[in-house]
């Protein structure tokens, strides 16, 4: 079992991020959030796929004004991500916003620093320091050789840190994102031993789903295993539904959080006589969405299948044409190939 | 940089594992290795998307005699996956085997062990002993509560190397995977620690293409950013084509091996005002199979943007309905949408 870190808890909303509270999972939309419509849909959308936090771009004061009509219509918290702007910031806390993704060392003077921290504190709203790779600072850069480092990376995050530290506010959370495995996790270590915030843990532009999809499992698989990460996001070039969808799976993987049913499957090869392929997505598909604790196992053929199917609850163990259905180890029935969905399911259904 | 364990090094045909050699990528046919003519299109396909070690499943005496037909006609190394026949694995070498994969302890008497050693030794075939969670020992599964655990795959493993050993023969691979991420990490973290044999790094069993990407990113990823791991396969109960590509992708995520072009792209957010999706996605298909040593980025907005083509060789930042060009940091043309694409792609041609 992985042990993980314990950081400080912190409340989103209704959510705990940090502390005993489990890996939360988090999506941005990528509608225009004046479009309230539009981002009400898509939010809908993330909270059926598994969504538990939603952050929305605030580019402009529409859009901050725009906060208070999505959040009457939807029920998990949302976090406004803003730029270089605490009168954005400001509108999006009177709006009712959950909490806040800016960096307090770029939004102005000190008195924009108090005026925020000030509003933070009275409505119990946390501020997520969020370094990008892609946005160091100008003399940051310049120490490390104008390269982004891991080291830079958390030497910035100290920096705003440091700014609401002062401030006497502690309602934190923090991500360090750069656009590869190495650096990402090089840089969450770093920090990981230097604060006892809760981590929001990211690859910054990682690409399409195919690309970002492995380099956001390697990446969160190394530093999850390791403890480190309270919320994660995954970042694909894809419809944000997909994000949410990796994320549970590489929680899942990890035994962090239980949600649907699992299918171990193999990966077929020269013995098998049936059509695995097919029947693992079709069982993975009817199989989607329901919320039943149990392990099911599709394989090929009688080399490792008997054995996965006694850690199975129910198995298809797959022969010439037929197809044997395993209940947790013994056989109960030998189905025709094309019978062979539709007595699974019913068995399914019967567990 | 990844340190990797220092292994053995061992030769599978011109293919070297362990040592300094970099992280071999494998798949396996799921085509009838009697069939040579499916069996040698399907490795061809395997190796134009990379594939540097194929494996054949010989579970019967005229799939060992296929092999040598189905050698003659590829150029990458050889494996015979046998389970419980000395005879067919006698047979794969007289037909130029050039690695088993198969377990000492269950192919029959000692006089069949020392036969097939020595027919390997004279011909310097390296065997796999192949350790599956699904298939343990009766005897290891009792000693651990009839469960499949790390400590009893790495016992099943040391019974199977031992024979071997005994038998002054130490061409040896090895791989225990499990269906899961936790325990086949911590059965290949034991072993790691216990031999200096080559390690093939696999999780069985881990389902279709969606989830067994990602079981196999999380595991592989702990495992190969420790330095454990000679020779990786991902298992995709899929096409076997879809292994190679994700197998690529992961050593690429972790700076282990190098191949085409990887697009570095934004996840898009309500500051996005050109289609980013559909663009990042279309400069990927583009660039695939393109061997080019560039950095290309595809980046929503001005907020990481530029940041992110800094480190790009060649970057598109999106703007309204416009893209800049931007070429190791420098704007070189502002385009239109619809014409982005096509000049991109010069630009890409040029470099």
């Amino acid at each position: 079992m992985i042990k993980r870190k314990k950081t400080r808890k912190i409340k989103i909303g209704n959510v705990f991020i940090g502390g005993d509270a489990p890996v939360a999972i988090q999506s941005m939309c990528n509608t225009d959030t004046r479009d309230v419509e539009a981002t009400v849909a898509q939010i809908k959308e993330l909270i059926q796929a598994g969504c538990e936090i939603i952050r929305v771009a605030v580019p402009d004061m529409e859009a901050a004004k725009a906060i208070g009509e999505i959040k009457k219509q939807i029920n998990i918290p949302m976090v406004a991500d803003i730029h270089f702007s605490a009168e954005y910031a400001m509108e999006a806390i009177r709006q009712g916003i959950d909490k806040l993704r800016i960096n307090p060392g770029n939004i102005g003077d000190e008195s924009k620093v108090v005026m925020l921290v000030k509003a933070c504190k009275e409505k119990n709203i946390p501020i997520r320091i969020g370094i990008n790779g892609g946005s160091l600072e100008k003399d940051i850069l310049e120490k490390y050789n104008n390269e982004v480092t891991p080291e830079g990376m958390v030497e910035s995050a100290m920096r705003h840190i440091k700014i609401l530290e002062k401030n006497d506010f502690f309602d934190i959370a923090i991500s360090l994102k750069a656009n590869d495995v190495e650096r990402t996790v090089e840089a969450y270590r770093l920090l990981s031993k230097e604060v006892d915030y809760p981590l929001h843990i990211g690859i910054t532009e990682a690409g399409t789903a195919f690309r970002g999809t492995i380099l956001s499992s390697v990446g969160f698989g190394i530093l999850l295993y390791d403890g480190i990460g309270d919320t994660i996001r995954v970042s694909l070039t894809a419809n944000p539904v997909e994000e949410i969808k990796v994320a549970w799976e590489i929680l899942k993987s990890l035994g962090l959080r239980k949600r649907g049913i699992s299918v171990t499957s193999c990966p077929t090869c020269g013995r098998t006589q049936i059509d695995i392929i097919k029947l693992a997505n079709k069982v993975e598909k009817m199989l989607d969405g329901m919320e039943k604790d149990i392990r099911v196992a599709v394989m090929g053929c009688v080399v490792n299948g008997p054995g996965e199917a006694r850690e199975a609850d129910l198995a298809i163990v797959g022969g010439k044409g037929v197809g044997l259905i395993v209940k947790k180890g013994e056989i109960i029935k030998k189905v025709d190939e094309k019978d062979l969905l539709e007595e699974f399911m019913k068995e399914i259904e019967k567990f």
